[in-house]
Parts: structure tokens; sequence; C-alpha cells
């Protein structure tokens, strides 16, 4: 028998599971019904995750007590992306990379996915095999195996196509000792390639906005660059996080909570391509709120900023980690002045992966 | 580090996951849509299975050839069962079951599970919460720990309220040495209880039928029946499946492909009770096609069938592996006759799980 022991720890679960999103608070979920808000990844989300789901299983709040008892990670992520194709990806590519850097960004090498597809009656086979062909060479890719599946099928109009949920199986990496909870004042505060790529590319497929821009989605798998950072930085290392749903604010203002600290970010530091800057002030969304699905934030003790920079082919010193105000993130205008930037707010870009 | 290798072995992912209905001979996917019958766990499920994703994801046909080179297990399952509350239990149920249930009858005692939600724009908090709540009741019974989640939310008329996936993760039973292809003639046909009692009872909670009969689901956990048969038999144990979409008909006849030989199955001997007989003739249905999510098959070597069945509660012997017809599965009458008994053709019981 290996060394593996009878159950995955609570503390792993913590980090890569269900309660991401934990805060020092938990909210409370007095919500009647469910709306698009609480798939959006921001506060109605959080009120959903910390209010009903944590306590139902067990998951209190974050904490990094005790030590972690087995070397595997879980994490799981269904996908239900509109539309099922857009430029520079597919639902199909979302659902292995989205998975992958959930374990990547919490120091675990991806190994294995579980695949679970809903299929809507009349879907065509032409579409599922494009998927099934784009899973495969994403998981190829990634350096993933795909060890278990599953398939159902929904009657005309009880999905969109298809929705796709993956499980990932991560070894942790030795050299990474991360927790959200441990930012300290001084930390700087790292990105790893320009934002918003993502969300934009999905909202201008959409066609919903007369708007052409020529944005395509980021999403890739972000282990080697994890790794590569690890290597030259890993014990400076506080944390990382892939800013997905709700952007790199929903990150910064979930690493300022359960660190209990301020984040202050330079927003002329911020890198944001033309186009994607173009789109987002034509939409009215700041592009911080804006998901990524092949960026990362990390946050690095200042010591070992210089050597984790260097790792970053594309990576940014964006701001630092402050002492005042706890739980909150600040942005530096180019002008001088300070804003609060919080967490997303009802959902203005829904199903966005 | 522990002894767990680099990745879940091939053999797993064969025996456990994306393909369960593995045959000799790998049916084809030429199909142009995607229908309800690729749902139903029948011919055209293999067909999608074995002729689309298996071949993408490198899994080719089942073998047993080299060792297993992990203690872990890993299976998933998506739930779309509809509606979603029914005598005996509720999808939330079905999502812990279903998949504590795939690890048991290959032989891994359920440790955790990760758990993914799609939820429908409108969705009452109060409904989510009876599920939740449902979930984590389910998993306290099979203790298992919920180790990670996701929750997505898309727009009202995009889904059936929710739709559950579970990744389940197990560790191999070291007295369970099993394979769908060890199948030898003179092994004995076990089923572990009275058929067919979750999809009338889904059947009738839909009320599309004039009648009422007092039918509960089976759903609950596998793995006690299963530990105490591996206590009692494991050696003379060649084999388990738990009987769900598709009915015991379906896993049967995909024993019998992958072993390579017939299956003689006395209907007399087949446990079915009363309200359930009624319903499924009334309905036009043979209760050996109808889902179980509390019923496996043991194939048992027949020096250990005595054991074995004295280790299950409600075990009955229905019948034995024969030579001829290799691949086939026939039925007994009770008027002395044999019948061939197929697999589900389209889907005469959709959403079922």
């Amino acid at each position: 028998m290996s060394n593996v022991p009878n159950a995955l720890s609570q503390r792993e679960a913590r980090i890569l599971g269900i309660i991401e999103t934990a805060r020092s608070k938990p909210a409370k979920f007095r919500d009647e019904r469910i709306t698009m808000a609480h798939g959006a990844g921001g506060k109605a989300t959080a009120r959903l995750i910390e209010g009903l789901l944590a306590p139902a299983f067990g998951m209190t709040a974050l904490d990094d007590a005790g030590a972690v008892d087995t070397d595997l990670a879980i994490t799981t992520d269904a996908f239900v992306v509109k539309p099922l194709r857009f430029p520079g990806g597919s639902i199909g590519d979302l659902a292995v990379n989205g998975t992958v850097n959930d374990l990547a960004v919490a120091g675990a090498r991806p190994l294995a996915l579980s695949l679970s597809l809903i299929l809507e009656e009349g879907l065509d086979a032409a579409t599922l095999a494009a998927e099934v062909e784009a899973i495969a060479a994403a998981a190829r890719e990634a350096c993933v195996t795909i060890v278990a599946g599953d398939t159902k099928v929904v009657e005309r109009g009880h999905a969109d196509g298809l929705y796709v949920t993956t499980t990932g199986i991560g070894r942790r990496d030795p050299r990474a000792t991360l927790s959200p909870a441990s930012a300290r004042p001084g930390d700087r505060v790292l990105l790893s390639g320009a934002i918003g790529e993502h969300g934009t590319a999905i909202m201008l497929a959409r066609g919903e906005f007369e708007l052409d821009a020529a944005v395509e989605s980021d999403t890739r798998s972000l282990w080697p660059d994890v790794d590569a950072l690890l290597g030259a930085a890993g014990p400076h290392l506080r944390c990382m996080r892939d800013a997905t749903r709700g952007g790199v604010a929903s990150v910064l203002n979930e690493l300022a909570r359960a660190s209990g600290v301020a984040m202050l970010v330079r927003e002329a530091a911020v890198p944001v391509r033309p186009a994607v800057a173009g789109a987002c002030e034509l939409l009215g969304i700041d592009p911080m709120h804006v998901a990524n699905e092949g960026v990362f934030v990390a946050i690095v003790a200042p010591e070992g900023a210089g050597a984790a920079l260097a790792a970053m082919p594309d990576g940014v010193d964006v701001g630092e980690v402050r002492t005042e105000p706890p739980g909150m993130v600040l942005v530096e205008t180019s002008f001088g002045g300070k804003r609060v930037m919080d967490q997303l707010v009802g959902d203005p870009l829904p199903r966005i992966c």
C-alpha cells in the first residue's frame, strides 16, 4: 500500500475546492431564487458557496493549519460557455485548460482528467466530434490523460448544445508552499500577461454588440509557466490564482480578504491590449472584471519578485500588498487618484466559461 | 513522496471509465445527430462511446493486461434525472450514490467526491437547499468527503432546475481482482436484490401514466454490500456491475461481450416486487431493462457462489455463464423456452439518472 492516506485532506479541499472564494467573514445565503449573478464569480457566487454549499459539506473558513497529508490535489469545473466556439478556442479547450489551470495555480502538476458531457438532443454530430477533438488536443497539449467519462442526453431545449464538466487530479509540487491567506504587506502583485482577452472575445463572438475587433481568447495550459515560476522563485511564492470568472479584480479581492491585507494596483502598469481596451470601453466594462483563461496573478515576497519576473516571459509587476484597509483592493489611477475595486456585482458577462 | 505513480493507469481508466461499455468489436459512430437514445445506456450509447469518445482519448478495446500501478480509482457521472425529487430519493442522493457505486463495483472503497452544479436561472433557493442537504446526507451515509466543487448558472430554459456531476475517488481494495473480461463458463450470475425499482419509481413520479403504485427508488450506497462480498468471496469474484441505465439486461450483455461468453438467466429466479412487475407490464417494459440504483450483478466462480450468496442479504442466483452463443444473453422463461435478451434500443426511459 502507498502512503496516500484514507482521504484527501480537508485542507486541500479548502485550497482547491468548493471554498476557493472563501473570505474572512463567510457570507449568508438568503436569496430566494437563483439568478445569473450566482454564476458570475462575484458577490452572489460567494454568498451561494459560503452561505449554502460550504457549510453543508462541512467546509469552514479558510485556514492553513495542519500539514498537507497527501500529495494529490483535486478540482472540478463545469463549462457552459456560449457560444461553443469563439475566436481562439471552444468549450472543449476551456474544459481542459480551465481545470488544468486550477491545479497549476494551486501548485499541483496536472496528471489526469475525468470528463462528463451533458448533450442536448438534436446536437449535430459534427459539432460534438469537433469538441471531442478539441478536448483530446488540449489534453495532449497539457500532458493530461482522460481517465474516466460519462455522457447524458437531455431533451431539445434543456441544454445549449453541450455542457462539459471536467475534474482534474494533480500531484502537489514540493516546491510550492502556497496559501491564499499568506499575503503579507510588502509582497509584490504580479500578472502573468495582458488581461481581458477571453471575456472580450466571448462578448464579441456573441454578436450582441455592433463591434468588430480582432480579439482571441487566451485559453491555454498555465502549467509550463507555473512550473518555471516555481523553479525560479518557489520559496518566495505566496499564492497564485488564475483570473477567470470575475477577472483580476475578483482574484485580488478574494486574496485580500483571505489574508486580511489590502492590495494596491497601479492601473497604468496593468497590461491591456489596445483592441481589448477599446472593446471594454465601448462595452462599459472594466478589463479588470473580465475573465481570462491564460493569465494568473502571483503574490510574491519582495525578495523573490525579480527572479519571478525573470521567469515570466510576459510577467508584469502591477502593485503591492499593503496593510490598510484590510480586505480591500485599491486602484491607483494614471492621474494619481485612488478608487476601490470591488468584486463583480450582478453578471454583466454571463456564461463566459 | 508516496509511491503513487505519475498518472492513473490506463487500465484503471478502462475498467472504470469512459470505456465501461466496451465490447469485443467496437461500434462505429455514424449518427448525424444526438438523440435521447445516445443517453439511454444501450446500443446508441455504446456507438457514441466506442465510436467517438474512446478513440479520441486514446482508449482502445478493453483488456486486462498489465499490472495495476496505482491504488486509486476515479469515475465520473452526470445526473439529469427528471423529476428532481421522486419517491425514495432525489437527484442529490443519486449524484452521490451513483458515483460511489461505480467505485464500489470496481472494487474500490469510495473516499472522496467532487461536485459540480449547473443551475437554471430562477431555480428556487429552497429546492437547491434541499438538494444540497440530500448530497451532504448521502455523502455522510456513504462515508465520503466532498473535496471540491463548482457552480455555474445558465439562463432560464437552458437546464431543468439543476444538473449535477460528481467525480469519485476511491482506493482499490486488495481483495478485489476484477475484470469484465474474466467471466468463464460455469460461473454463477448473482443479483444483489429485487430489480426495476428506481426506473419504475421515476416513470410513475412523472405522472405520464395513469398508474398509481407504491414503488420507491432503491438509491443507496452499495459499498457495505460489496465490502461484505469481497470479504466472503473475494478471490472467487470475477466482476461486479451496478445495473443502472439499461438495467440488468445491459450489464449482462456488456459482460458477455467483454468475456466472449454467453449468459443464461432463469427468468423465474429474477426477483421483481409485485408493484414493479405490475407497473412494468402495464408500461410494456421488461424489468430487466429498467434502471436500478441499489442493485448489482456479480459474476462468481462456482466454488465461491455459496459463500457469496451467504454474504448478500438479498442475493439471488439467477443464472450461469455458458460457452455458446458467445457475446449473447439468453433468458429461460418460466415455460422452459429461451429468448435472446438484447441491450436497450432507443430510449424508452429517458433521464432516469
